[in-house]
């Protein structure tokens, strides 16, 4: 360790407690904070948000940084510096006092979302949207070199080495492959009666069943905790403590037992990444597309798998004895994987669901190109679910208002999600090659796959990024074939296509 | 507001902030955080800490300090740097290396009281008690005017102008009525059958119960939260955000019911301090022994009395159809007054309770006194329970290593406790002239007491102290008669003596 980078350190450690503090005032806010005391609680996140920017923002840490650039370090000092100097990089070139307006302004924005969602009204949200997209246009501006695209710098900041160049390429062998491929099974949708899924469903047992669920599949509770939430989601202080949320619906059975499988595949990441890099900056998941393939492998590959529920159906059958009286495995596992194109992205099965990220794509590269106005969000949106789904949103709360990312100023996130998918199923693809992946669920023995997982994947937290993780793999990185072959395989068995 | 004043608080905004976010980590912990956590998140609590106190002890807030002693203030911001100056004070004289070697003592000391109390060996305890000693007559040293007890430095932290001085007449006082009457209630404490209220008890009624308890007493919940943890406690980010927790037992009714009064009533102290002292040093309940009165008042003098009970007491009794199925109002109001002298003071009734707190105050003073060792604390401990309460401690587990405040270095609190106590009886007989208070408890019109705590007491935060707030409330300060008053009063007509 050298002087230099030990005196990085000294304002890193502080960046990432006060990180830690907003972390659980989040956390905290989501779950559990009274009602009324956001507005004064505001106050002490501002000031932690000001001491976490002017710890990591300062002359010294840039000029650290600089001088550490020459200076030998090990591997894991490298990515610390490295992903250091990314968050530098991000900020230092948008004047302060311009990146705190924006932050108030999207602080703002979610109220006006949210209201505007309840009142189905667009018009009522689409001033403070378009503030949002020129502040984001202007702050790529300000960091895009001669020639870039500036939707290009916000994809790269959620997926380091990804673009428009390859995401059209990525998205396009989708689309060919996925919008006729769901007009086959649309046609057939009926062979499935899912009818069941929607009975009355007692909460209690819902709650008992899921807490089974996140063990069975390995979210280990002395580093972690499951809370309720609006919405489910994870959240990290470190790796001994990674907390994950779940949501319940009386009259909707899968919703919740799907949650708690995927938030649990977050939390099996982040409690898997090695000790030496707790509470440094690349303590987390190296980006949100690597996070999704983890949650979406553990929801989908393994929670969706007839191999997978072998072993605890008849648990699920007996905590629901009435409901699921004539369910039969078989068709238990057609009802958890039928598809059907709806309006709602989070709601979406897994055939469908790469379109609504697809559309979102393309509506934000025309914003960033300059080829469409706020105004023109919802007939835009609307034209490509008809297009794609085959379905248009009767009002826009159940269009382009679904999301509350744009009201946060992320724009270029969607992708992930798409990503998260692709690469849960080349890792599928993988596995099953390389181990009897499917025995292993058979037997309800996931630790094998775990450890796989963690030795391949979640160990290296950010110290690689996406395409460096799948390259020492499997020896290749992205490729969208895996996806594809992997819908059309399983769709076209359940549907008895073709 | 001067410029000096607004300097001074560009610093103690930091300093609340900081203390803000380590008390949301201490709930975290007490009621949430995995097992596995602390290991990690006490980096961050450490840079938290010290980023308190660096912001907290500087020459930088020393001098603004000094200059605004002679700068014209309002009230409130007169109060709020006295307030500074007393946190300054108490810090500045003891060296930083010493204090953190003491804090690192502390911490790891809980974990040694923890298990020497589950072997029920004192020895395994004594050498890091007697190190914490040790400290503790160092660190009053260095603050100790010339003749002044050092143990009197430590009143004074938990009680302005308090002393052994004035303990030594206010515990008199108590000892003298108390130790007598419970002599003669003791005989005949078989007269008084509390059989149901061991047996039993749903858990998720005791809940439900509970929750309608606080509710009916007066806690906000739009500005608090309730929660589980080992012990009841109440913890408050600013007055909008109070947070209490209860705990449960199956075998006792209680338990629950009076821990929630209990807390309810801390946390309706910190919920009515004004708005314009939120977020500041004197943004929360003036001092322990204050607090401890709201608990006391709304626990004791509200919860165990028969008018409380009056309005709802079918309630609980339809919730408990059968365990509560012949037991009268009447009887009930007996069993939660029952007294018996016992060797826990945290599971004390209301009359023998004062006698723990006399036996650690003695024993403190002894310590300070160098009157005594360490090794000897069992021996006279055990000594002072024989001669006050008529019973000897088997083992130390429920002798001397009862209580965890020793090991968080915690000298002079006990008599808190006490001082609550009293304090709430002397309110008591102040509203009863003053209002008809015990018909607002019949009519369950709870809002006219609350309002008169809030207008006299709780609205100040720490402006006052605990003498003052008594004075301009009923012209006298804080007087034991009044206390002596309310057990001898309440005793002899609840064992019919005399």
């Amino acid at each position: 360790m050298t002087k230099s980078y030990e005196q990085l350190m000294e304002y890193i450690d502080k960046v990432m407690a006060f990180q830690a503090a907003l972390t659980l005032f989040e956390w905290d806010a989501e779950t559990l904070a009274p009602e009324e005391s956001m507005n004064y609680t505001a106050k002490t996140i501002g000031i932690l948000s000001n001491e976490y920017f002017t710890n990591l923002i300062n002359e010294d840490v840039k000029a650290l940084i600089s001088k550490l650039s020459e200076e030998n370090l090990s591997v894991r000092e490298n990515a610390i510096v490295k992903q250091i100097k990314k968050s530098y990089d991000e900020m230092e070139l948008i004047p302060p006092k311009e990146y705190q307006a924006f932050k108030e302004l999207t602080a703002k924005a979610s109220g006006i979302w949210a209201k505007a969602k309840k009142n189905q009204n667009f018009a009522e949200y689409a001033p403070v949207l378009d503030e949002i997209i020129t502040y984001q246009k202007k702050f790529a501006g300000y960091r895009a070199k001669a020639n870039e695209n500036p939707y290009d710098i916000l994809l790269n900041d959620f997926e380091e080495g990804f673009n428009t160049k390859t995401l059209d390429i990525f998205f396009d062998k989708i689309k060919k492959a996925v919008i006729p491929l769901l007009k086959e099974v649309t046609k057939k949708e009926a062979s499935i009666d899912k009818a069941y899924n929607y009975q009355d469903y007692d909460v209690t047992k819902q709650k008992e069943f899921c807490n089974f669920l996140s063990e069975y599949v390995g979210f280990d509770k002395a580093k972690g905790v499951i809370a309720e939430s609006a919405h489910p989601f994870t959240m990290q202080i470190h790796n001994h403590d990674v907390r994950i949320t779940n949501h319940f619906h009386t009259n909707n059975l899968e919703s919740a037992i799907f949650s708690i499988i995927h938030e649990s595949g977050h939390g099996i990441y982040e409690m898997n990444i090695d000790d030496d890099l707790t509470q440094t900056p690349v303590g987390g998941g190296t980006s949100m597309g690597m996070h999704e393939s983890q949650s979406r492998f553990f929801e989908n590959i393994i929670g969706r798998s007839e191999s997978f529920w072998l072993p605890i159906y008849d648990k699920l059958r007996e905590t629901y004895s009435e409901q699921l009286k004539d369910i039969t495995l078989e068709h238990f596992i057609k009802g958890i994987n039928k598809s059907k194109p709806s309006l709602i992205r989070t709601e979406a099965d897994e055939l469908s669901y790469p379109l609504h990220v697809i559309i979102r794509y393309e509506i934000e590269k025309m914003i960033f190109n300059n080829e469409i106005t706020t105004d023109e969000l919802p007939k835009v949106w609307n034209q490509k679910y008809e297009e794609y789904l085959g379905i248009t949103p009767p009002n826009d709360a159940v269009g382009v208002l679904q999301d509350i990312h744009w009201a946060g100023g992320s724009f270029g996130y969607f992708p992930s999600y798409a990503i998260g998918s692709a690469i849960a199923a080349q890792i599928y693809y993988h596995m099953a090659f390389v181990m009897p992946f499917d025995q292993y669920l058979k037997d309800g023995n996931l630790s094998p796959i775990r450890e796989y997982l963690k030795e391949h994947i979640h160990r290296f937290g950010g110290i690689k990024n996406t395409n460096e993780i799948l390259k020492d793999m499997m020896q290749e990185e992205l490729n969208a074939d895996y996806y594809v072959k992997y819908l059309t395989e399983k769709y076209t068995k359940l549907y008895g296509l073709d």
